[in-house]
């Protein structure tokens, strides 16, 4: 074996320096195994924009390496981004927990993409086999989605322990524990390296266990008198088997409200995550009819999501549930940053409606599925990795999970941090980052089932903040306008008088024709030749500049010359070459 | 007096469902004063607004009979608004503290309108009268900026108490102690109302002391090894104040960046709010001369302000400061909700340059200006109030304030909750909320000194989310359209091909010819009379319809027709009636 065969190459194109969109690429040789592929949502200033998915170059370039996707669990930061990839990339297999699995199967259905892959469910501690070097088993671990693994991936240079997302729940709600068992022996064995979920790095202490929700919310929902709204994440199944086990304790039928609330259930449900009696859900058109001490309507929306229900109710706009005097409205789920402005707006709505809304931390209705830092020195020791790889964070809670990682005794020089795109060479003595392979994003429009490129974005920014201009001049064969050019302005903020700045856009381009059309115009053999291209380039650039000067902004212009034969100028305005006019 | 006379009318124009351009009116009979009038900033989807004020419709109807404005402290979102209201209201005069005064000056010159009012000083126990009917007593309070007021204003319905922005800070860092004595003396008299401020109503316990920060940023400044740069909110004077002593403490001298940092430290020094040796502060060229250890540059941008110095500096943007291998980062300040992605982006930039970032509520180093739940019990026990109004806050911080205020024996009767532009009505036995006037929100954009209105606005919401389409058709005198239609797209997503796209317009301005023109074009006594402003309508609202269609979304359009007179067409379009083209 050469050298260069004892490099195992990690290249995660996603989920680091951020949360979401976690997708892992391993490579040995002429093999590759993915692991995860999930989506992103949009920051400010990606207008239109509704999916975020990690640039795939790298793996467009080497698909047919692709052996197979090893999938953690179901939620969309992980399994998000597989419908859309699948279009351009042959993943022969899939294994994964079967409620992730029945997700994914669902999305890969709407994409019209279920024919281009093999979806098989593993159990705990199943071993599956991609290609020639690599080996994978599944570790049960615990998180806020039911039937969620680690993975101990088997390679030429030693076993990877990949965490997944995860906490060391030890009282799960479903009774099924963390196989602490399994990840020991592999730490007996030795671990080659230890790739962790630093989601929680800067937070010190363990996350409670998610059963420590449940006398909080028992408690919230004795002292209801009306209706019971709830809104929680809708992939957190052992939260909503809470919900319905109290609803049912409290005597309330459960109406659910919402796409995805309503497709986890139905999923959850047939494969038995979620147990309830049938009679105990109920139809929302229903409930109308039941008084309202027993009634609980489960919705989406926790995050202030626009088009989401909770959301709609809050703004009066949802055709079925309007909130009234003596609702009770519980957020069983803390704000993601960046989402709190929404979260708290939809809180306000709902209290100005009358309703009383319980939020906040103070009343322990929510935990994290992640870990923090006792979570993290847990996991360490547990596996006792000679090599150690923070991802699935921000940059700072890499630098604390690594500081974490030292703290225990792994040395500084046996871990890295790493962006997206970098290359990981881990070796059998020795962890580096390498080269970097392309680890931009995709934006995608889902409602129009378009790619927005980085161009699309920037004029889109550009309307945003200062709106746009269009112009129309028409000029004649004698180098004279033909009348006075047109102008429309929309989205453009002016102190500036509106006929003053049309008459200065006249001056400038009558400025320009005056100065200038001889250079553009000339007769040859009794045709005159106008280099309509080149005089609308001129004009176009003074008028810009005289929209600068006097709007003091920058707005997008678009800018159409017509000539008696506006085909030709249009061509040549293409072409950039001079087009041939009659005389 | 009539019945009507009694009733003293509290009209809170902002500041109230929001934290922001506080701006509060007091109206009895024919006599207004005000009391701040501060600006706040814009949320996602205003594009290009930088500034928001509240509504001054009420005012400018009401202009006549404004007697003078009451200013309680310096920070922004109490007087950033007055410069812009003085353009179009009489204030006669203003009363305020020292330092909120020097700062306002500076605005008032800056837009040229200070000649417009007149800025009195006050001090403690200070009383000033306005018209007939006011007296107010300034209070001295604590708070988070320096030389800060609470305020008694006397009026025929009795006296009422405005908190301003308050803690109690008992061990205040300039030992200008809260005026607790004159509360009490007020409380022990008789309050007829007390309005008080809201921010922190959710937080149980009191607010620490602004001198808590002292140890913990003194721990911070004597770990650092290398260069220190210290991030706070510029107008935090007594925050400045405990920075520059520990900064000579630790034999550092201090560079001042950022526009707003400069100024607050340049008035507050002249008029010895901030207290410090001269050679301590140097100019920012002069630094890299210092050994790194003797140097601290204190910034704006805590909040991550995207034109501020620190987030330049995280870019690598800023000219003059780079960050290396060795530099402490302080983040002495938490981010405001809405914030927190601006501020930690930030935070990871620096830390990817090499700095190591001190931020985050377990360091200590930041404690809030605004009193907490037990704050607002000691505020209502020292003043004792008849009827109480909760302002400056969110919708859920009045709901929690005013359950405060019942838990300490204050009727739900008498308190009300209100929004913005909501007529308190407060007469000798009650508290009511009257009429509604106009409270919407002005929208600046100072870049372009232009108001944005609302339909500017919506053009830049369309724009952004779906970007615009221009398409200019020439159309002859036979009703044929000249030549193919020109179609420019911005910002526009979509998966539809574009040559198809422009043959289904052709086709569809061809189809509203073929079929309609003989409705829009007669020849009357020899002429022929067209009525292309009908025309325009019909063959854009087609256009619309097939955009809509094609595109799955609906971009501005912009839709020029022209025709062999492009000027008719164009005066047609403007007065909608037929224009005439010889034949």
């Amino acid at each position: 074996m050469t050298k260069d065969n004892e490099t195992l190459r990690i290249i995660p194109l996603g989920g680091l320096h951020e949360i979401g969109k976690n997708t892992c690429v391993f490579e040995y040789d002429d093999e590759i195994i993915l692991l995860d592929a999930g989506l992103a949502f949009p920051t400010d200033g990606m207008h239109g924009v509704n999916i975020v998915l990690p640039d795939m170059t790298y793996l467009r370039e080497n698909s047919h390496k692709i052996k197979g996707m090893v999938i953690t669990h179901g939620h969309e930061d992980h399994i998000g981004g597989i419908a859309f990839h699948l279009k351009q990339l042959d993943i022969p297999v899939m294994y994964g927990p079967k409620l992730a699995l029945a997700l994914l199967a669902g999305k890969l259905e709407e994409a019209g993409v279920s024919d281009r892959t093999e979806l098989r469910t593993v159990s705990p501690r199943d071993i599956v086999r991609f290609g020639k070097h690599f080996f994978v088993e599944f570790i049960r671990n615990t998180h806020s989605i039911a039937d969620s693994f680690s993975v101990a991936i088997h390679t030429p240079v030693g076993v990877v322990i990949h965490t997944g997302d995860f906490k060391f729940d030890h009282t799960p709600v479903d009774g099924e524990a963390f196989d602490i068992q399994r990840l020991a022996e592999y730490g007996e064995k030795g671990v080659h390296c230890l790739i962790s979920d630093s989601t929680n790095a800067e937070i010190p202490g363990f996350t409670p266990s998610e059963r420590s929700v449940f006398p909080n919310l028992d408690r919230v929902f004795s002292q209801a008198k009306g209706r019971l709204l709830v809104t929680t994440f809708a992939s957190s199944v052992h939260r909503i088997n809470m919900i319905l086990e109290l609803a049912e304790k409290h005597g309330r039928v459960v109406a659910v409200v919402g796409r995805s609330m309503l497709n986890v259930i139905a999923h959850a449900r047939t494969l038995g995550y979620i147990k309830c009696k049938d009679d105990l859900l109920q139809p929302l058109h229903t409930i109308h009819k039941i008084p309202d001490e027993n009634v609980l309507i489960l919705t989406t929306g926790s995050q202030g999501e626009p088009m989401s229900a909770m959301t709609r109710i809050s703004k009066g706009e949802h055709r079925q549930v309007k909130i009234r005097e003596g609702d009770t409205v519980v957020f069983s789920a803390n704000p993601i940053p960046g989402n709190t402005i929404a979260v708290v707006n939809t809180i306000d709505r709902l209290m100005m409606l009358g309703a009383k809304v319980i939020y906040g931390r103070e009343h322990g209705i929510h935990v994290s599925g992640h870990g923090c830092q006792e979570d993290h020195k847990l996991m360490i020791n547990l596996t006792r990795p000679k090599f150690f790889l923070p991802v699935h964070g921000e940059h700072r809670m890499l630098i604390k999970h690594s500081q974490t990682a030292q703290s225990m005794g792994i040395p500084a020089e046996n871990m890295v941090i790493i962006d997206n795109g970098d290359v990981v060479e881990l070796k059998k003595d020795s962890i580096r980052k390498g080269e970097k392979v392309p680890a931009g994003i995709e934006l995608v429009d889902t409602s129009r089932s378009g790619m927005v490129d980085q161009r699309v974005l920037k004029e889109r920014q550009q309307l945003a903040g200062d709106g746009m201009v269009t112009i129309a001049a028409s000029i004649n064969l004698d180098g004279r306008l033909f009348a006075k050019p047109e102008m429309h302005l929309r989205g453009v903020v002016s102190s500036v008088n509106r006929d003053q700045l049309q008459a200065r856009i006249q001056d400038a381009i009558e400025t320009v024709l005056r100065d200038r059309w001889s250079e553009f115009a000339r007769t040859l053999d009794k045709k005159l030749e106008v280099d309509w291209a080149g005089l609308n380039v001129q004009i176009e650039r003074e008028v810009q500049r005289i929209l600068r000067r006097e709007l003091q902004s920058n707005p997008l212009l678009v800018f159409l010359m017509q000539s008696p034969e506006p085909t030709a100028v249009k061509n040549a305005a293409r072409q950039r070459t001079p087009a041939k006019v009659a005389s």
